[in-house]
């Protein structure tokens, strides 16, 4: 089981440092959680995530329920001996992926029926199977089973699936059987303030580990986001764990931090950098670009990751994407995995040293 | 320029314990040189390679010419600073390449007219431009431009392309300005002994710095490779290097160690690992192979690669080959080069200590 300390709540913000401690290690939040969604971060060996400084992972219960299927990950004896990684893990429910890739057509009260997207078999996802399959994969923070609707839906569609994501969190909750996993609970209600506030309220009444704000990332308009954020944010308990799920563009984790958020997971760093995008203090690059083509500088200057450190250089990298070689994607993906993970520890020294305001204005500043 | 110190001469075979001093690091022989296409041993990083105690790399000319062009690299200070990489680099001409890939129509004494593998552009070769390319690059040791025939061809064809590709060698020597390269001669000859013979004393007299055998990867039948090998390596002096070019299976390695020869190259070990192909002490094993879908183990008990010192599974592997996840190749191709670079020490002991036959037949008992 997990165990959250709220150690400081800023005085400028929202912005709050915390610990969270769980069987597989402790540690300091705001916190980024690099994606592994089918039981890798996508390049990278569990050495390299340590070394980059990953405190904890995802994993996507819908794609390991496919592939390679939940009797095979139990069988090794858990998601960790799988995938042969000592730190914690996260699972979500399988309900994002369910309606971003799926599509269902058939969504009841007892749970979606909808087609396999890699060979169309037929499908049901419920509450209680989404739990019996993380109870299987054992993670240490698993997820209740939402809907997620596509944006924008109607106000009254909106209140019919928040109504039935909380029948779907309660029934979850009943049958969660593994008592190492912590189970989280998840705010939807879309861009309908009044909504997201009940959501909230009433996923709080059932009573859960930690608390998710879903279905956020909707398209440009970042205000919108926010916006969500600050509609139910103050609702949540200010002891327990905060997620926000799907983000990762760094500007949006430090507006989100300012609103209190503790934890976050997005595939953008580890996709931006197998499309040769990286990250830098002056905002991303893309390494495809002409004009790296004679840049023998690395990445970013002062960098402390393996890429920059060890010396490679936008010219070499160019060459690795021009050529297909996929040593073009890995190196990018520990430059952007650690450029995110150090914005985390330089967030929490912010906080830590009520400065967290001044650092968010000079980020925001440079960053384009 | 390089050093070669012969060690020691086996007295139950033509088996030879040598070193190789280069710029960038000396080195004992027998040696696998792993390959490095484009400037990359494919998935690997420079600081894996060290770790995994390759000695030397190879890289392909005709690859690096096209992209990204040796003005690129030339303007990054050369291949070991364009590619990061701090130990010995050897580079082919590009002859073999020009070969198989692009497929000429139009071989005079001049050169080669032949069209990029890549967008059809019309390129010419001559020996003085593969010298001149080669002298840019910077590796430690560059080869002859000669003629690859396909298998087979008439008597008569090798007996002018042996003559030609004596011409060719002689004019890429007249030519070699970069005095801290090593210039190494190659042997053709194909099947036929008489060919091989002279084209290796004839080879010879131009005077190299080491000597290779090119052309031996023939088909199915490996008793013609050894034919080849014991028809010329006795007219190649015992105080210069003897490089096979193209061989990485264990046993043509085992056999081309007990003929006297040195060095090796092969993309073997690093393509099979991207097919999901792993070597062991009994032989090759699949591990797209269903049967290895609940194989919790590594994938050799007693293996020191990272691979199976960190405990990845073959279900695991597995995994990431059905879903296309990059790291199942690297993981493989750690695996793999450890396999052939520990054979190569393994080799190297055995002939230190006069056991290099018992060495030999005890390996291809077990190996299938």
């Amino acid at each position: 089981m997990i165990d959250f300390t709220l150690k400081k709540q800023a005085a400028d913000s929202n912005a709050r440092l915390g610990t969270l401690k769980t069987e597989y290690g402790t540690f300091a939040t705001p916190m980024f959680m690099p994606v592994g969604t089918l039981a890798n971060v996508k390049t990278l060996t569990s050495l390299e995530l340590k070394e980059l400084g990953s405190a904890i992972i995802l994993a996507n219960t819908y794609h390991l329920w496919l592939r390679p299927g939940v009797d095979v990950i139990f069988a090794a004896g858990g998601l960790h001996k799988f995938m042969n990684y000592q730190g914690p893990i996260l699972t979500d429910s399988g309900g994002y992926q369910v309606f971003s890739l799926a599509k269902p057509k058939d969504i009841t009260e007892e749970g979606v029926k909808f087609k396999s997207h890699i060979d169309g078999q037929q499908l049901f996802l419920t509450p209680e199977k989404a739990i019996a399959i993380q109870n299987k994969l054992g993670a240490d923070i698993i997820m209740s089973f939402d809907e997620c609707p596509p944006f924008p839906v109607s106000y009254d569609y909106m209140n019919d699936s928040v109504a039935r994501t909380l029948r779907w969190a309660q029934r979850g909750k009943k049958v969660h059987k593994n008592e190492k996993q912590a189970l989280f609970g998840i705010v939807q209600g879309g861009e309908f303030g009044k909504l997201r506030k009940y959501s909230a309220i009433e996923t709080v009444k059932i009573g859960f580990d930690g608390y998710a704000i879903g279905g956020v990332s909707v398209g440009e308009d970042k205000k919108i986001m926010y916006q969500m954020i600050d509609d139910c944010i103050d609702y949540l308990p200010k002891e327990k764990i905060r997620y926000l799920m799907g983000v990762g563009e760094p500007i949006d984790i430090l507006e989100a931090v300012k609103r209190g958020v503790d934890i976050f997971d997005c595939v953008l760093p580890t996709r931006l950098a197998r499309h040769a995008n990286a990250f830098t203090l002056k905002g991303r690059i893309n390494l495809k670009n002409a004009q790296y083509q004679n840049d023998f500088n690395v990445l970013e200057t002062g960098c402390d990751c393996y890429t920059c450190q060890s010396g490679y250089s936008k010219a070499y990298i160019r060459h690795l994407f021009v050529c297909n070689e996929t040593l073009g994607g890995r190196l990018l993906t520990i430059h952007n995995l650690r450029f995110l993970l150090r914005l985390m520890t330089d967030i929490q020294k912010a906080i830590a040293e009520d400065k967290f305001l001044t650092f968010y204005n000079n980020f925001i500043k440079n960053y384009n």
